[in-house]
């Protein structure tokens, strides 16, 4: 993969009144060293991020990102970003990213160890062609993610809603769900409650409602299943927020992952349980969820 | 601070035979750019690390630190180290240390994304002075870490046992701490069982028995606790792994965090109830913390 762009951010304030950021902005080559080894990012995972599906130029809901950015950036206690400037820098990337799918990614890292202020960049790189996901499907392996369904709310130091840089675990879920022979892996609490994926938000359906597991502190509020519920309310259809047992996804009418980058896949299996998929329903969330969207 | 010295290392396999490293490593400036903004370390603390003590040149318990990156790499599916490798790299690492108490990290990432291999590096730092945790102790908050204690053992897709990079966790845990007026915390499972600190081990005296809890596969297995037990079976104490309900730790004789480069800091108190610190014993434990190990 070859990156596309990589713009390096000095970050300003939140309470920072400028509307120029030129002098905040360097860009840099993409493989060449730009991050020193002090980087608590690298150190620590300590830091947050935000990827941004582009479609032909256009980054999707940029101020759905922008604002879950500001969200992770209060739940870790990095100083607020300054959103004029965040929104400055994905307009930079969005412009270097060329035609067809590829991600816009943000990064606020701590900043280097005992270093004054944190250190953010953007960069941009072509997405993987995900054509078979979206349209033959996936199939996932259910994963215990250890703690019970009430936990986020009483215990924030464990940083459950925050898109942090900290993503070891959800790497090795993925490898685990494809050692069990699945392609994803779908999350549940320890008292056996649908979470969401490692790196994607679930949606189920049942009869004429879409339902997602209930935001409970411990789930990322996913911002294509966001678009994806309007859309569907636009359609008609009722949608929902509940708090899922296991049994309703191994029952449901048919389940999608949804995520910024690959979209709506649909499941066809969850562990050895087939699911149905809708073909033609999936590919007119898919052909939503590829126009420009804001 | 002042990064004193930082190597970049290509990593060997770990069947190679090879005894002449010269051509994997290259010495780099600590405070100029050194990684690419690709590093998987950086998105996604995906990645195994180690921090070393060193005291006027000798790095403590290399090996032990050693055998833990390798155990860390299983876990996390990383190629295996060649420990010759990062063996001769330390080596080059405690040369640059200096004199006085410094630390020696070991960093090794899952490389850049879609790149063929890891990446990897050594820095050198000088430690943070420790005299005043070492001597007039610290006081620690009780934590959950929002698993059941059997929980490693049957998930161990959630790293539990493995030192990542992915620790905003840890250092959230630590702040939260700090907010309540401690120094430190100490994690305990769902289920009340004494776990370990965000960045050290946790011993129990009870009596003339030292205490930690029992290796369950959520528990890094403290170097300088296990340096420390040696050391307490010479003197002739009677020393144990036990499930330690959070109970033994509010009723201990007297408690300490154990790492490698604070060492063994006496705990004062756990939440609001004092506990006793042994003066000479804790001075003891640091004076032999501080001479040369191996």
């Amino acid at each position: 993969m070859a990156w596309r762009y990589a713009l390096m951010i000095d970050p300003a304030a939140s309470d920072d009144t400028r509307t120029d950021f030129d002098s905040t902005f360097s860009e840099v080559d993409p493989s060449a060293p730009a991050l020193t080894v002090g980087e608590l990012s690298t150190q620590r995972g300590d830091g947050i991020f935000e990827s941004i599906g582009v479609v032909d130029g256009h980054a999707q809901e940029v101020e759905a990102h922008l604002q879950r950015l500001a969200h992770s950036a209060e739940i870790c206690e990095l100083p607020a970003p300054h959103l004029g400037q965040w929104r400055e820098a994905v307009r930079r990337a969005e412009a270097a990213s060329g035609a067809g799918e590829s991600v816009i990614k943000l990064i606020l890292s701590r900043g280097v160890e005992h270093g004054p202020t944190p250190t953010a960049w953007v960069t941009v790189a072509p997405a993987a062609d995900f054509t078979e996901a979206r349209t033959s499907g996936i199939r996932v392996a259910v994963l215990d993610r250890g703690y019970s369904i009430d936990l986020p709310g009483r215990a924030p130091w464990l940083l459950l809603g925050a898109k942090t840089l900290s993503y070891a675990v959800n790497m090795a879920a993925i490898r685990e769900a494809k050692r069990r022979g699945a392609d994803d892996a779908v999350f549940v609490s320890s008292d056996g409650f649908v979470l969401e994926a490692p790196t994607a938000s679930l949606v189920i359906r049942r009869g004429d409602t879409f339902v997602t597991p209930a935001p409970n502190g411990g789930i990322l509020h996913g911002t294509t299943q966001l678009s994806l519920f309007e859309h569907l309310a636009d359609r008609g259809f009722a949608t929902a927020y509940e708090t899922l047992p296991v049994s309703a996804l191994y029952e449901a009418d048919a389940a999608w992952l949804l995520s910024s980058v690959r979209l709506a896949a649909p499941i066809t299996a969850v562990d050895d349980r087939p699911l149905a998929v809708d073909a033609d329903l999936t590919a007119s969330f898919n052909a939503y969820l590829l126009s420009p969207r804001d």
